[in-house]
């Protein structure tokens, strides 16, 4: 089975035509210096109709397009929800009716981590099973979670999508989404310097002397035996493993899929990981596997089959 | 509607009658003493068999036999997946066989926390709502959740009934489950007297005379003022507001439901969670409500029409 795929990113979109598990074809469009995301929609169309033509391939052969949106997206009624300020007219356009316009294809949009979590299951690392969790550690923390097959999603599409944001640390920091001590608010891309800066020691720390605090830069200073970085990087585990604790004891998976840049540095992070999941939550049918992400950032693109054949 | 109840807690198992919202008939048994439940089970055969013809009414009259378990149920193959040290038995008992032939009626079996939610949303506080938390502060925290209308079960039997067991401090106390810093090992019953001895001040306070340190106490003198059940209450109500934030960033909620023993003191701490939930979580589609439960210890009877009309 054929399908089109957009993964619509904040400064750009891939634009694809997927077979089952492969990738055929991809172009990449740049959305930066746009004023939301109708000026993009022509380009985008006439994109995805020169794959299509590129690959000789007719729309007619397409289960449909699968849309990755980078934010919340009702998926029945084919709305995006909300947006963190890029893509602000995204919720007053019709998308499906673009599409059906502009490519004559069935048309799904969805969550674009909700649907990385579909291609992990189709074509990564949770084929298999059918109760997973998924965590992005990036400049944010993200996720998604399938529960019995299904995706779970909930009133207002934010079920599963928000684990960065439960509160690790009930009296900790301040979060940019308005609650407190959230995990990404205590150990993220965005909070590290922060974090990194409270720390008793800092300025004679080697973590000072770099111009920006990202988490390769810890995991060296930390690996290198700094007292400060160590005690930085202790702390991000920490909090990672009480999030994982918490994301396995909300939605009972048998496979936690980790995700996300932060997973650069993964010989530092999954060993830690699977020990505090093997010691800490409470599961007794048995381990909880924790695995690193396979797909990378290809992981919305292979989600496109099996978004599109969901509830056929 | 008629149907056949039975509430099963550590120390007692009510069996009932129930139509449609209302309780007809109960019958309390004391399962104290008892070695595991398979003693308990012709007892309660019969004391259902003597409430059914007390009020004159047929097996066939009633849609079934909903039993309300306090431990891990798999609703799916009515069986017990596991219990906290009371009725270890139940997980090898075939209870849907034993109400065949005792009771010749419809059998099903679940978790009492997710029955008390049906309860509350099919007669109580959640009426009207499809999306829901609850959450039961007492000697530990419960909880059960409805997503979209349907219970949160998860592989395992676990989703949704673990709330008390986020972890909201990560570098916090073990809890009682294996994990670290959950809500109930830092705000709970059974937790309160080692927060409140862990406050500074302790030895001076009133509450160091008490003979058992409960919510009521720690209320009544943070009330009168002392500096210590003052502290020791804000710090228990920034827990729980985290833990209800963790809860309505896991499962999308319209409202959150909270019940159990500890909400005797319901004005010191609805307000708080209410103004808490206002505040802080992200829920851009607008308020969640906060409702104190309606109907108590009859929530997981009431619960049972519900119950055994769920699939049909």
């Amino acid at each position: 089975m054929k399908a089109l795929a957009v993964d619509l990113g904040g400064t750009h979109a891939t634009c694809a035509l997927v077979e089952d598990r492969a990738i055929l074809r991809t172009k990449l469009l740049t959305t930066e210096g746009t004023q939301g995301l109708a000026p993009v929609l022509p380009l985008m169309a006439e994109t995805l109709g020169a794959i299509l033509s590129e690959s000789e391939t007719e729309p007619s052969e397409c289960a449909g397009l699968a849309f990755c949106f980078c934010g919340l997206v009702d998926h029945a009624s084919a709305r995006v929800v909300s947006t963190n300020a890029k893509y602000d007219d995204a919720p007053s356009l019709d998308l499906k009716d673009w599409c059906d316009k502009s490519l004559g294809v069935p048309f799904q949009i969805e969550n674009d981590a909700r649907v990385a979590l579909l291609g992990e299951w189709y074509a990564g690392a949770a084929r298999g099973f059918r109760d997973i969790v998924m965590m992005t550690l990036g400049t944010g923390i993200g996720g998604a979670a399938m529960i019995q097959g299904q995706l779970l999603r909930g009133k207002h599409a934010q079920a599963g999508c928000l684990g960065g944001h439960f509160p690790v640390l009930f009296n900790g920091r301040r979060c940019t989404c308005g609650a407190i001590g959230c995990a990404e608010a205590e150990a993220a891309g965005w909070s590290l310097p922060q974090v990194a800066r409270g720390t008793s020691g800092f300025a004679s720390s080697p973590l000072a002397q770099e111009n920006s605090i990202t988490f390769e830069r810890l995991f060296h200073h930390a690996a290198a035996g700094d007292r400060v970085a160590v005690e930085v990087q202790e702390r991000c585990l920490a909090v990672w493993g009480a999030l994982t604790v918490a994301l396995i004891h909300a939605y009972d998976p048998e496979v936690v899929v980790i995700g996300g840049g932060v997973m650069q540095s993964a010989s530092a992070i999954l060993p830690y990981l699977q020990d505090y999941v093997n010691r800490y939550p409470w599961t007794p049918w048995g381990k909880v596997s924790v695995r690193c992400a396979q797909l990378g950032n290809q992981a919305a693109l292979l989600g496109a089959i099996p978004l599109l054949q969901e509830n056929s």
